[in-house]
């Protein structure tokens, strides 16, 4: 039988899909081996691939990576060691004949929250990624912005403070993946903790997740942390408003756990600082979860072959 | 002959173009007539069209408007004094069987630009209109970006400071146009000129045009107002750089003349505040001036002509 193959690598798993048409038939999971910057990473997806497909027909390859991507050409992917590299070449000289496309992970999952999670009915859409760091995808009439350099939907390195408080991975000061992703909750809530009696001096290791959860149950340096995480997030979602107008925002990654808990205060806060035109805007929890990647690479790579056809 | 013509409606002056084809044959300025909530503005249009079009066979009318337009319904119009009207559905009653459409002004503007001025060759690009406020326009993929309420590419109120100095027309704080508009501009020259030795002092009235003068010409004080302004800017613009990665800003309105000095601060300090990945984006002058509207809505409404036929 024909199969699809979504593959979605990420700084620490490779995830895999297998689809008939678009049903979801098996998923593996295996570790990205950064050795030798990244160099062994595709000759491992190749045998995944090959064992995942076993009898079946391999149509089409959809891909998704951890950087910037242009054209099927990755221009770096710092997680995985990876400079410049011509992916999706390398992977069509391997699999002859076969449609690939590559896609940098978040706009990948974007496309799979748009076609069967969160997104879904939204002609325009930004998603939003509350993992370690916070990535981001754009929808604009159904089709995604990947930006000149391939870099559209960078919403995590906005920046939400002028006060140079947090210096971020990128170099740049107080961007709002250094308040509002999963890191970013857990150094509010180390600072805000220290010397007051609250559950979080109770834990042995804070996680955003227990800070959530603290805060939810009334605890009130927990609701400092989360109160701090939603002024950055929703300054920063104000500012994506501002500029694209959107019907919704679609939230995803392990933050988001934190459901309509989050969301009612995001979706608050954000209307008092985006202008007002631009105020009336949906606020969705993604759907997909980690599957998103797959689904997204494998809808993509679909597309492809559907417009040769 | 077969004639178009594109009409740009202003808060005081009402502009138009009467184009053979997509050469300019003549323009004309009428001032807004703005009793009566506004409710004149089409009925002296009409006339204006009518006396502009003379023999000639009117095939299209493109308008612009200060005001969110979905699907040439304006959202509403302050300066006009417009609430929501249907103005497409009204001059097609009233031309019936001639092509109408209607956009927001900056983004009409935006057309004009990538079509015949600065914005010409780049697929990706973001329009900035320095004037009394601050506009702005989209372009992806080269199609312009109009928004789900009409207000796609409203960079005047992107958030510059946090510390609530200078309240803005729309009630939020510190948007970007309350410090690099013209009005901006000015604002900041009368603070900082009080009491100090600069040309701002000897003027009978600061404008945003003699600051830049004095600022080229080493005035100190007029220095700090231009980096204070540059500053704001570049804030602004790496955020919509981090949004969508656009290949180029083309900056225009009155301060723009500004020209080379501005730009070349501008796209300095941009690159020290954008996301590493998207900081290559080209700065370009705007080249259509007063024009840029006229321009721009003509060219969308031939379009629609053309893709009809």
């Amino acid at each position: 039988m024909d199969c699809i193959i979504g593959v979605d690598i990420g700084g620490t798993d490779i995830k895999y899909g297998k689809f008939y048409g678009t049903v979801l038939i098996e998923t593996r999971k295996t570790k990205t081996n950064k050795t030798d910057f990244g160099m062994h990473i595709l000759s491992e997806v190749y045998t995944e691939i090959d064992d995942l497909t076993g009898t079946d027909n391999l149509i089409a390859i959809g891909m998704g990576v951890p950087g910037p991507v242009v054209d099927g050409f990755v221009l770096g992917a710092q997680n995985l060691g990876w400079k410049g590299l011509p992916v999706k070449e390398l992977i069509r000289a391997h699999y002859p004949g076969i449609k690939v496309t590559v896609l940098n992970d978040a706009n990948a999952a974007t496309i799979g929250e748009m076609m069967f999670g969160g997104g879904q009915g939204y002609k325009d859409f930004v998603f939003i990624t509350l993992g370690t760091g916070i990535g981001g995808g754009i929808i604009i009439n159904k089709q995604l912005i990947e930006g000149t350099t391939g870099s559209g939907g960078e919403i995590g390195h906005l920046r939400v403070g002028f006060n140079n408080e947090r210096l971020c991975t990128c170099g740049l000061y107080d961007c709002v993946e250094q308040y509002a992703s999963a890191t970013g909750v857990v150094k509010s809530a180390n600072s805000y903790r220290l010397g007051r009696k609250t559950v979080l001096n109770e834990v042995e290791e804070v996680t955003s997740k227990i800070v959530f959860n603290a805060a939810e149950s009334g605890d009130e340096v927990a609701n400092e942390v989360v109160e701090e995480m939603v002024e950055k997030l929703a300054t920063a979602l104000s500012q994506v408003a501002n500029t694209l107008n959107p019907e919704a925002f679609v939230i995803g990654g392990g933050v988001s756990k934190a459901g309509d808990f989050l969301l009612n205060k995001l979706s608050k806060r954000f209307k008092e600082l985006a202008f007002f035109s631009v105020r009336d805007v949906k606020f969705e929890l993604a759907k997909l979860g980690n599957e998103a990647g797959i689904y997204g690479n494998m809808y993509y790579v679909s597309k492809e072959l559907n417009d040769e056809n």
